[in-house]
């Protein structure tokens, strides 16, 4: 990492609003000795769901680390019917990207990876394809051919769930893979694989986007970024931008355009997912700053 | 207007593409002595598609102004199968405004009108509801009510049609006129009827699109104006803006945030139009810079 | 105004960082039975400032709205060392506007003020020149022609103040005014005067920041509101906006794009002003969301 | 290169404008068979200046390659003034890349090179710090170390130049070089030296310009990239770019952004650049669609 960092730990919280959450919650901490250094909280009134992201140091915090979990629920997220994770900055989460033909998600974040600029372990790349095998031993990471078709489709997902299971994968990655991953998979990391849509969703869900945005005639076009779920391109959105177009665009140009929107918009949603700053209620996400 | 004007013809033209073309335009209008100010040209090189806008001052041009456009037609146009129209600046074009209940559009463009940003007319406000006469009042625009239901419907339109030809109307502006026009009325106009869609289209198309982003999860919406076409929120875009939205914008956030979209992104092509720097071919806009 | 509104009472705090100062707040709320409707908070780390905006119900709250202030110096914020203000949702700003000769962005607020947009009173519209009195005229909006030249300023400010003072005016928006106010005249309303600088500061201060632009050869025009000091176009930023240009934008085409930048940027920062949502520090601003 | 190309050759003019300029250039290429597959043009008015990009394919021109340039100038480019420049598609550009310690520009570029993505030759990467050896060994390019002190700046100059000229580099990119070239250098690379300045020019011009950012309390930050002259960032801009920043945004959070904003910026620049797309005239520059 570039910048030297405390050991803190990050407290994500969603539950039904009522009056004091933030008051128990941030005179737990207190009393407790935990210097808190962020906090964000976001009250939806309409669903009346509270959701909270807090970080304290944990030095001279009168709870040892591994009993936080056990205090925090028997005392406060169980009262309060909490849906709550805890997370440490000392361990280090572990991704697995797939990838397909097209390396310019790769690249983007292999050099983020190669550049410190995230607090990530990426031990394997799993593909369909064997194109970017070399991109990979250009960054010294293990890559896994995993060929795809109708017949070997489950067998070869799970192949790649035990590959990830038996590293201790904490999230998944898809860098413009370009294979739909079935419900099973899914299942095993709900809200926990990452893929990039190249269009602005909800417009243009499914194959060829940049196709169909210029016979569209759209001035904009778009990327988005977003967990997986069971149904195609509507999972929960982390992260879109768009840029603009014009008629001298051909299709060609709109894919040339829109490979520096999908490597951001993915990296931004795969930063904010490292820094736990994304909670998912009902297909929606909270993205706190 | 603003700006002193010189008196200017303008030919907008499209047609098959094929080599010459811009030079043998150029040169009618150089040997005829036309001063070119603006030229602006575009090549589909994959529908094979010449367009192309050119302005020149009619001082000095040694064809009177209303002999142009036969002229050109027999020596340019008919020959290269051209697809073409003629505009003189000193033709101020008219333009009719419907409205519904909400007034943001309708006094964007009415400053504008009044501030003489737009060298246009606007001798009318057509409306299915009395909410907005006031506004109307209070910039001097007659304001013509047109109660619209099922039953009353193609009459109510025969009237409104009526209207707008007694007055030589020459396009329609819908400042969020909350009716769908029929296809025997967006006949009458062929684009030339400019909508402003409170979304990102083709997202969201149809109504409520601020609920349907909000319960999609978008983190960027926006308004795209478009002319009218038998099928709904589907004509040509002229215009599209966005702006960011997050988890903390309610639906009546969004609702606020994008009447500033609205207006700013409908006014804006109503200026391209009045400009005549939109040229239509295939479902598709040319917008001219 | 748009939408009904309960009665709420708004602290705006900020003062030295320490632990517990969040949950000292919402704990004076919360046994008080304020039931809060929006909580913001910001810790500067750097410079170790805390910040705060809560806006809370004052249906069931157990101190009466006029003892407020009263019993929360006194229980927190003298403790704290807090810099504090209350507002009270049922008191509506007095705004006066000051323009010159160019109308856009008193079209502007004049329409959202007309709508209902804002909860604001506009008593009284100052200008140094007779240009736009028919426009307050339109809006019903008495107009005050204070001409200024170098030898009677500081007796017609003098007099502005006069008629500020006995309209109790809370706030000025500067509405492209072309006048440098007095130093003496800004301590007046220290962060209450809002100006709208048709550029992207701290590019471009100054006269003529099209002009320069222009020269500049840049490839994105902005906007900036921000408050008046005694320096000119220094004071603390409130928003800003951009928006693209490119080798054919003449310096009067610039102009034109410019103007729907500025008045969407200076109406965003009366509305966040509005709505007691600006803090200021050092020449800097928070502005929550 | 990702798309198959045909041979081309591209016609960059500037010269004072005239009637017929377009036509007559047109003409030229018609009448030689040259299939235009590209072409704009711009007319400056108030400076009463001439542009012109046109791209024509060499099959079937009639004219061979290595006379173009010679028929051109005396049928053409002499008569009229013009300052004109003919490049081939067949002809790859050889760039030298100039960094220092930061490396997302670098793997920026390296992996839309390696990807195809642009039709270049990088050669070389030369740097005042070794920092960035490895970076070069993943990609193989070979990494010349040039340390800089007042001292030895000429002299180090003078073998950066003589490298240069020995491996024929077309033009120099410095991605994040923090070190200012010498007039003396940059004379030997007229508009051939393209830098990134990490704001929105001129705003925070020379060093520290995120620190600055966060001082004056911008609500957008940006960067920008230009030609180098002998003035420090004050260069003709090819490309900008801007992203929204707030009160919660660190120096740190400023700097982290703005990387992105710095690469994406940068390679577009670089892209228009070697697509032959920017034109410098008075330190502005025309760029082509």
């Amino acid at each position: 990492m570039l910048n030297e960092k405390k050991d803190t730990a990050i407290l994500l919280i969603h539950c039904p609003d009522k009056q004091g959450i933030l008051a128990t919650v941030t005179e737990f901490l207190n009393k407790n000795k935990g210097n808190i250094i962020y906090l964000d909280q976001h009250v939806d009134r309409q669903e009346k769901i509270f959701y909270m992201r807090v970080e304290w140091e944990l030095e001279n915090f009168a709870i040892p680390a591994d009993k936080i979990g056990e205090y925090f629920d028997t005392l406060i997220g169980s009262p309060l019917q909490m849906n709550w994770k805890i997370y440490f900055s000392n361990e280090v989460p572990r991704m697995a990207l797939f990838v397909s033909k097209m390396p310019h998600c790769l690249f983007d974040i292999l050099a983020r990876y190669t550049a410190g600029e995230w607090d990530v372990e990426i031990p394997m790349i799993i593909s369909n394809h064997e194109t970017l095998r070399p991109v990979a031993e250009r960054f010294d990471i293990d890559f896994h051919y995993f060929p795809i078709n109708k017949e070997n489709k489950a067998e070869q997902e799970a192949a790649e769930l035990k590959l990830l299971k038996e590293n201790n994968i904490d999230f998944v990655v898809l860098a413009r893979y370009m294979q739909i991953l079935s419900e099973d998979f899914v299942k095993n990391y709900p809200n926990k694989v990452i893929n990039i849509h190249h269009s602005f969703l909800p417009a243009f869900a499914g194959a060829k986007p940049y196709h169909a945005a210029h016979e569209r005639g759209v001035k904009i076009i778009g990327a988005t970024s977003h967990y997986v779920t069971s149904e195609l391109d509507a999972g929960p959105i982390i992260e879109q931008d768009v840029t603009r177009c014009s008629h001298v665009d051909t299709i060609q140009k709109l894919i040339r355009k829109g490979r520096d929107l999908e490597k951001i918009v993915l990296s931004q949603a795969v930063y904010k997912h490292l820094q736990r700053k994304v909670l998912v209620y009902r297909n929606r996400t909270v993205v706190f700053n």
